[in-house]
């Protein structure tokens, strides 16, 4: 298999891109920056969003659609917010095509202008505020807890398959409260699932924090975060959540009736994660033979690979068992494969199957079949066993638990490893630059101070964690007295 | 209620519009012809979506993800379909924003124009087919068989919520085969499945069909259509699903090497249905009292409306019976609420549930609940009925089954009692204008003689019905022979 993807010790960044692309899970397509997401890579994001919207709607959330469109105004009316995402944008200026009066295909029919442009979608804040102006009159209408699964836009100039694209797919949570402690509270509950959610199904630890205010997002009073650690010693920011105090509803004018019939702004969250998760989750768990996914999301839990011989009745014998091992694992909720495709050969089949992480791969030969044993492996150790074939459901049922503690032990032993107390401005910057991973280091607090560390390391603070010790210090940089540490880190 | 909707008698768009946005279903958005989908409306939406994904998987389908942007060059590729869809769409020229030197929010940056324009995707086959152009080599690589959810645009002039907006919420099917009749089947099979979802979980009757040559698809070599009958007599096409031959296999040159290494083009379908299908849903059913929704796929299919009297130990009474009653509705798998909302009346929540088609509703009131008995009432007949507490569970059980059955059988009656056989023009004319409805006539098979009926009477041949039977006739226009009726009607 040594050829077909690239090393990660060769070259992190090649690997990743091979393993997308012949993972099956991704590609570029013939739109700068817009990527194609594969039948595999759009099952594994199907059960990521399946589960996160069952998440949602346990705590309370409804799902809605607002337009693609934005009118290009509605950008400019939050202060923050325009500078943040007025920038790259897809601008639409027209509404018709015609035909080339030349016969060179179509044209864009200059009479179609539009009198204001419209901006795909960034992000939806703008657009769904102005709606709500026309939803909220009283305490009775509150609170709004609405979800959105859309595609956004944002016109990057460097793209990478699912960390960074101009086009990506995403969730984004838009709430309205009655009081700024219910939206604190509602923006802290959504980091929780978050936090849960990539722990619990994605095998992924991460930090709970908050971000500094040049990290925030544009129109946001906080932000809060989950940071997680790749492989390489980067670190990926796999969700947000927003405090968006009343920022927006007095930019749209969004007031309700308490129950004295006082008129007040309403308070604001928006929180969201994207198809970015899946480049965080590959980068995470995955090695030099291939895709390793976590059992609770990954789109083929167990694949039964036949060994046949010439012999009739042992083939119809394995495929006898293999139909029953099927019936078996599927009424337990697992999601099997038996791949009995007579054009691929087993050997190509266990590299393909390793190829795209598949979890458990149970072997049932020919010779195998005379002793009542089937071989069964696991991909993220890739350890084998030959196993009764009488106890084989068992063990592939517990293989899945056991692969998802594991990987999820991995990651936080190797983030354990990787994230570094330290000290001094020579320590910071060894570490930074021979060790990677997070630094828990003093800040003095200014933005000053935070923009001249990214300057000089390319490391950016990452996030206050939530759980950090209130301890005295001075800043790493300059010396100024601190109360806590902060972690940094160079990032995706 | 008379009050709240406009009633279909008086004016039928008028009362479609009030249904749906005062049933909470959409809304106009700031921006010109698209909508804002609610979440009662978007819950709804939720399980049409997730029944048709689980046909699509049963029939073997996989969903994937294509960029919402195509080149507009590749809309000329395919000869009849850039006749049909490069004409008004969204047209994306630059990916840049700037301040406005003179301070007026934000401008276009007029450095930042794209080289070649981007069209918002009005439908996905050229930018699909450009990909599998890379995914299809050989017969092993086939068949492709692919779905994608995703929202378009077509750029209307007249637009209604649901029915026709800019931006509408669909799936596409798009399916590539080694063979012409591998791919026939295809196009029939999902029309089946298009058929079966909106007659078993619409309560929806259809007719399946072919489209004539001008009703066709552009760029599909034959056009099946499931065509529904409206409350107003007017037809609705409810999906379809296209079998598009090797038109784009050769625009975007997809060809595969066969078992003998022969390089053939790839055979090709498409198939589609949109959130219109929500707009065919509110038509087909509904009263002037309200939504009148489906149990199979309505959000809440049982509301529990207690009315209390002051007595606490009844109150308490009827809270237990109501968390009981959910309890076992639930375990079920039965969508059920227990609305014990103290800022709203009784009345109030009857009619809001009237409004929002709620299929049944179980009324807890205080005296019933010393003789041990509670009102049922079903949403489509507004029957009542005092059951046995004991006896609830299972006849709101019962009366879901009852209300699917009853919904259809109301709707086939209807279609076959507006559906009208004619033979000269006179009483196609009279029909079409003062029944309305289906009409099934003999037509010389011209596009002449289409066009000129559909001049005349707006009627258009909605279909050439599948199971029509071949007899001889004379065309109702031209008097010309024919070999079977086809169905015109005034449609949406």
């Amino acid at each position: 298999m040594s050829n077909i993807l690239t090393s990660r010790k060769q070259d992190y960044a090649q690997w990743y891109n091979d393993l997308v692309i012949k993972g099956g899970l991704a590609e570029y397509s013939a739109v700068r920056g817009c990527m194609v997401i594969k039948p595999y890579g759009f099952a594994l994001w199907e059960n990521m969003r399946d589960q996160l919207d069952r998440m949602f709607k346990e705590t309370g959330h409804q799902n809605a659609y607002f337009p693609i469109f934005i009118p290009k105004s509605f950008l400019s009316k939050e202060a923050a917010h325009v500078d943040g995402f007025a920038k790259e944008c897809a601008v639409v200026t027209h509404y018709r095509l015609k035909n080339d009066p030349n016969g060179n295909g179509v044209i864009v029919d200059p009479e179609a202008k539009l009198e204001e442009e419209l901006i795909v979608r960034p992000t939806s804040e703008t657009i769904i505020w102005h709606s709500y102006k026309n939803w909220i009159q009283s305490y009775r209408d509150l609170p709004i807890l609405v979800n959105q699964w859309a595609n956004v836009v944002r016109w990057e100039m460097r793209t990478r398959l699912f960390l960074r694209t101009a086009e990506f797919l995403w969730q984004e949570g838009h709430t309205a409260h009655a009081t700024k402690q219910e939206a604190i509270d509602e923006t802290r509950q959504m980091l929780d699932v978050y936090a849960t959610f990539v722990e619990e199904y994605m095998a992924l630890p991460v930090i709970k924090g908050v971000k500094t205010e040049s990290e925030r997002f544009a129109g946001a009073e906080d932000t809060y975060c989950i940071e997680a650690l790749m492989q390489d010693g980067k670190a990926l920011q796999a969700g947000t959540s927003h405090f968006l105090g009343q920022n927006f509803a007095k930019a749209f004018d969004v007031k309700f009736a308490d129950k004295d019939n006082n008129m007040e702004y309403v308070w604001a969250t928006s929180w969201g994660v994207s198809t970015r998760l899946i480049g965080a989750l590959i980068m995470a768990h995955s090695d030099d033979e291939g895709l390793v996914l976590p059992p609770r999301i990954a789109p083929l839990q167990v694949v039964i690979v036949p060994i046949y011989n010439k012999d009739e009745a042992t083939t119809q014998k394995i495929n006898d068992k293999a139909a029953e091992i099927v019936k078996e694992l599927k009424a337990k909720g697992i999601r099997v494969k038996f791949d009995d495709d007579d054009t691929r050969r087993p050997g190509w089949k266990f590299a393909e199957y390793e190829l795209r992480g598949v979890p458990v791969r149970i072997t049932l030969g020919a010779r195998d079949m005379d002793n009542n044993i089937a071989e069964v492996a696991r991909r993220d150790t890739r350890e084998k066993e030959s196993i009764a074939l009488d106890k084989v459901v068992e063990q592939a049922e517990q293989l899945l638990e056991d692969i998802q503690m594991n990987l999820y032990h991995k990651a936080l032993t190797f983030r354990n490893e990787n994230t570094t107390r330290v000290d001094s401005w020579d320590q910071f910057v060894s570490v930074l630059n021979d060790k990677g991973g997070f630094v828990a280091a003093h800040w003095d607090g200014t933005a000053e101070t935070e923009d001249k560390i990214k300057e000089m390391t390319k490391a950016t603070i990452r996030c206050i964690p939530l759980d950090s010790v209130q301890e005295e210090g001075a800043c790493v940089l300059t010396g100024k007295p601190s109360k806590q540490r902060v972690l940094f880190a160079k990032a995706y």
